[in-house]
């Protein structure tokens, strides 16, 4: 059929046929990139298995705009086809009533599975784990365990890594399968399991999961009840997915805005704003602690109007101080090296390396003032970046720590947060540290 | 051997004991976690094949720490026993004559192979992938590839992912150990080959070989010559930490300092200061602009000092707009999602977005002004909010979208940078508004 429509960029028919060639994950990728309207539209040129096979490679937030395009019939099927724990993390982004509507769709098995994951805390283990795992006993040998495998294979997401359980469905060991095609046929699989008992409660934090994948060099970690009875596995390809979307937060939150959770051209410019205003605000009245400063010494300022000339600079350069240290220690207790057990080693420690800094910035700082105005400036501007640098850097260190001691994410501590801390305490050490030495 | 030292806070027989029975995960956690001169001793407690395990599981530069605290013969066999890839890693860390020590101490076949992988670009595919890996030819049935695969394994990495290769060695394609164990015996190999050829040039960048393991969900990704002649695989966990290490470096970048590339506790004050005093020299001469921007307008300050007390306040709202809009822009183009072709479309988006941004804080800063000062200093500050926040978002992305181009690591152009550059151009727009709108 043929439309009489205005000439686009691109031969529908053309389009088709390159899709048809096209590796699946590079459509998802070029996909991703389009802005929302169109996604819909190329994603309905993509023919059959390998639709499915796209849908299946996008982020949550893209198959929520691409079922919004489809009819019921067809969503259900694509949404049918998702892994348990894929499944899960689209149905959390999805509106409520869209979601109940999609979840009624679903087969039984596959709504079951589902409303089991949406049970556990978001960003837990059970929320990423997948239910659909093949498990083998002790007393089999290798043999039968291969047997096993090939008749329950289908319904599992991965044969990669199996576990194996006792007849209370309890956790006694873990088996990769080249353990199991290396090992002569009639050994009993007792004899292979690997030692270490490396699992993860459900409610454990999704990011201590992937952290331990990642330590351990493991294709799948199991996750376990209270009673250590298994429940499901987080496969290595979600803990990377889940190491990337914490990375995103730290990095947004450092940068003093909230994670898009999409891709930059998939969000409207409003969005965009959104996601920018709230700390902009939060830091602009924060801000205002810096006029008050200003008011405050007023007077000294109309006596030495010069002064004025180094207030971007010393209070720059503590913020710069004070952001180091921020970012130092969130990325440090994010990847784990900094525990809240140090907390006043890590006081300390930054205090000192800031007054380090201080000093090499305060000497050579001396004589280039010293030219430009005079030998009493000199000396405040100096001992000022002494004082501010050493200061940034222990409020730098010590926002973080707080934050995580109160249960607080350590990234809302962010560097431009502790900077506007610091601009205005650092105007304070500046005028008093100019009363004093310029006798005003 | 007893000795009459003075007490330490352990008892080294306790330690072992309990080193005895830790997950060397745990062992190589704790370890990495200690100062550099505790980490050897420790190290010596652990026993034999346990050893090993901790030694491989830990990064390179604990490694090195180790490998300096041993006899020659004790380093050489532990180095021996390292993938090829992680002793390259190592090597490119260790001091040149160290290296040179070791390499010579490796069997031939391992001399060889480390050889080769550091005869690739660092941070190249070359450099992190395994050159021990199992190949099959397409003629080959299922039960003979893994009879094929029982006979080689000893020597690879990993065996769940086999590339596929004809006589000239030329890659036709992948199996997973998965497909080869759920085929009928008989199947030819031919038959059952994954369709999608996903492959990688020796010299790709190991981050584009990290993300396109993590697109299409793979366990290894074979790497190929410009012949297609097949060289390794990438697996999954280097993988993993290539994208741990490519954050860490631009999220110490966004908080201006050079990443540490070692946990927190392990590096000496000295250095975490050396890592942080490059940047704060080039912020604090860049900061001089705003001195000499102030300097220019010192008869208008001299006139009214109440254009002083908001300093801070407007030039932090344009160093956070601008903070935010590299941070954004550097995460977009680390994951791909924005591309040097975007340049003037993204620069004209954060514009935009900065106006929007620009508009809501002048609008609301308005009245608190006027009460807090004066009608006319209301309209200054709100004026210069309004084009400050513009001209920061505009800024803060046509920085790192230069840096690009120019084939520099976008993150270069931080935050702090794009920060020191806006506070200078603000005070400017502030002082230029300021005498337009007061008639000074």
């Amino acid at each position: 059929m043929k439309h009489n429509k205005p000439a686009r960029y691109y031969d529908p028919d053309e389009l088709r046929a390159r899709l048809g060639e096209l590796d699946p994950v590079k459509i998802a990728d070029e996909l991703a990139r389009l802005e929302p309207s169109r996604q819909a539209e190329m994603f309905r040129q993509i023919e059959g298995d390998r639709a499915r096979e796209v849908f299946c490679l996008l982020d949550a937030a893209h198959q929520e705009t691409i079922l919004g395009s489809l009819d019921e019939t067809r969503a259900a099927a694509l949404v049918e086809e998702l892994d348990p724990d894929d499944r899960a993390r689209l149905f959390t982004e999805l509106a409520k009533d869209h979601a109940e509507k999609l979840l009624a769709g679903l087969s039984p098995q596959e709504r079951r599975l589902t409303i089991q994951l949406l049970d556990y805390p978001a960003e837990s283990a059970g929320r990423i784990m997948t239910p659909e795992y093949v498990s083998l006993q002790p007393d089999l040998t290798a043999a039968e365990a291969l047997q096993q495998i090939r008749e329950q294979a289908a319904a599992a997401e991965t044969i990669h890594t199996l576990p194996v359980i006792d007849s209370d469905e309890r956790l006694v060991g873990m088996l990769e399968l080249s353990d199991l095609v290396l090992a002569a046929p009639e050994t009993p699989i007792r004899s292979i399991i690997r030692e270490e008992l490396r699992s993860v409660r459900a409610d454990t934090d999704q990011e201590t999961v992937a952290r331990l994948l990642q330590a351990a060099d493991l294709l799948a970690v199991p996750v376990v009840d209270a009673g250590e009875r298994l429940l499901g596995l987080v496969t290595v390809d979600d803990a990377m997915d889940v190491l990337t979307r914490e990375e995103e937060e730290d990095i947004s939150r450092a940068g003093g805005t909230e994670p898009l959770r999409r891709p930059y051209f998939s969000v409207s410019d409003l969005r965009l704003a959104r996601s920018r205003i709230v700390w902009l605000l939060v830091l602009i009245v924060a801000a205002t602690l810096t006029v008050q400063v200003l008011k405050t010494f007023e007077q000294t300022l109309d006596q030495v109007v010069a002064l004025a000339m180094f207030i971007p600079l010393l209070i720059g350069t503590g913020g710069n101080a004070g952001a180091q240290s921020a970012t130092t220690l969130v990325r440090g207790m994010a990847v784990g090296d900094v525990h809240p057990r140090d907390f006043l080693r890590t006081l300390l420690r930054e205090a000192r390396v800031g007054l380090l800094l201080g000093l090499m910035l305060g000497l050579l700082s001396y004589g280039p003032v010293w030219i430009f105005a005079d030998p009493a400036l000199a000396l405040v501007v100096s001992l000022t970046l002494v004082s501010i640098c050493t200061l940034a850097s222990a409020v730098g260190a010590l926002m973080p720590l707080l934050a995580r001691s109160l249960g607080v994410d350590p990234a809302v501590a962010s560097a431009p947060f502790v900077t506007t801390v610091v601009d205005a305490t650092g105007l304070l050490v500046y005028f008093l540290i100019a009363r004093a030495v310029l006798q005003l």
